[in-house]
């Protein structure tokens, strides 16, 4: 049982969509897409209350998930105005902040992301860069397509998925 | 390699998804909801052999699925009679005997669903504790909506992913 | 502290999705099935540039996923034609080895599939064998529905989902 000595590590997930938001007439992006913590010109952008940054949004809600401290409704929900319209990138590192404050050390995060577009793989290392900067811990992100089935497929939106490894520091 | 002395922690996955029942003509529910353990009063219920608690379901499975022990299927499938109707909860507890008698020591189970309904944040606390109390172990749940995307954006029922993590203390 | 020196474990996730392919006017199979490692004889195949086995996909990302080394894009898209076709066995055995060439250790992978068909729990064992010896890890695969939900339950295609741990064996 020696080896059972140290606290056993905690899993999370986290999940988030955002829909495609509408372009207009003239058929320019109206809204810029943020995703993964990264602007991408020229790319139709995420609906949203927020940035719409589903992968910044997933990962923060697999670390809350692991720590067992809620949600993001929970933390920067409608009765939280302070944090409206606040990026992914920050809400990210707020979350972090807030599993860190509640006594856990974060391993590392991960996140898949399910859409046809943007074209990911260029920018994997920015963006990989900028969120493990947020999370203060190693943050991976790819990314797959559904071929051409449901609202992925179809262009609507794109879906997150994350989990996260934490540990508690002060059992 | 000292550091490997014991073994290393198992994570695992759970799905579950079930559909909203139909309404009874004059719009009261006829179906109970029960979700995360609860029953939810005025709630529209879903559908299923048992009693449809996709987040009670896909926690049993994450901690199948840690331990590779199997499936829902294997172990309360129609061959098993004795399971049909059972609730949520206790699926959940004979899960964590299971998993714990092939060998394991369980660590935490991460639950998110993906719904429009039912409001959750008020009841997590709630829910958390019921689920933990069958698990033996912290079982944590979130809310997530897909921004209208789905079929969990149309209301037409909830799916539920979670992970777990386990390890083997008779390696 | 002492409890932090060795590396914490890190998780991963990997999402994989095919869209069955068409069948032939005379309603016999054209494209073979392969899942899970296996060849399902009389079962409408999925399809893809690869075989299409969503399941050995999802783990091989999970894979690349915890080790934060890319995804399947990364190591066996397009630009790499050598990879054309290749099995997705044969793709997590190479996942495998790349996972483990960047310095980790493989604990386990997870994985949890989403469709209609094909029968999945007679074949367990036979494919968790066969998945376990690609990865030279333990490889869980379990199998769900959507109740009727979605384009897996409207018989579209197979979607599935894996979480997988691994540790940096030379930190």
């Amino acid at each position: 049982m020696q080896a059972h000595s140290a606290p056993l590590p905690r899993t999370g997930i986290g999940i988030d969509t955002h829909a495609f938001a509408p372009e207009s007439s003239d058929g320019a992006a109206q809204v810029p897409l943020w995703l993964a913590g990264l602007l991408w010109e020229g790319e139709r952008g995420l609906s949203g209350h927020s940035d719409g940054d589903a992968v910044a949004h997933a990962a923060a809600d697999a670390l809350f998930s692991a720590a067992g401290v809620g949600d993001l409704g929970t933390h920067f929900g409608t009765d939280r105005p302070e944090w409206k319209g606040a990026s992914g990138v920050r809400l990210l590192s707020e979350a972090a902040r807030i599993v860190r404050a509640a006594g856990f050390e974060i391993g590392n995060v991960a996140v898949q992301f399910v859409g046809n577009r943007p074209k990911f793989s260029p920018r994997r290392a920015e963006a990989e860069a900028v969120l493990s900067a947020a999370a203060g811990a190693p943050v991976s992100v790819s990314a797959t397509t559904s071929d051409g089935l449901g609202f992925p497929g179809r262009g609507e939106g794109i879906t997150a998925m994350a989990t996260a490894l934490v540990v508690a520091v002060n059992p």
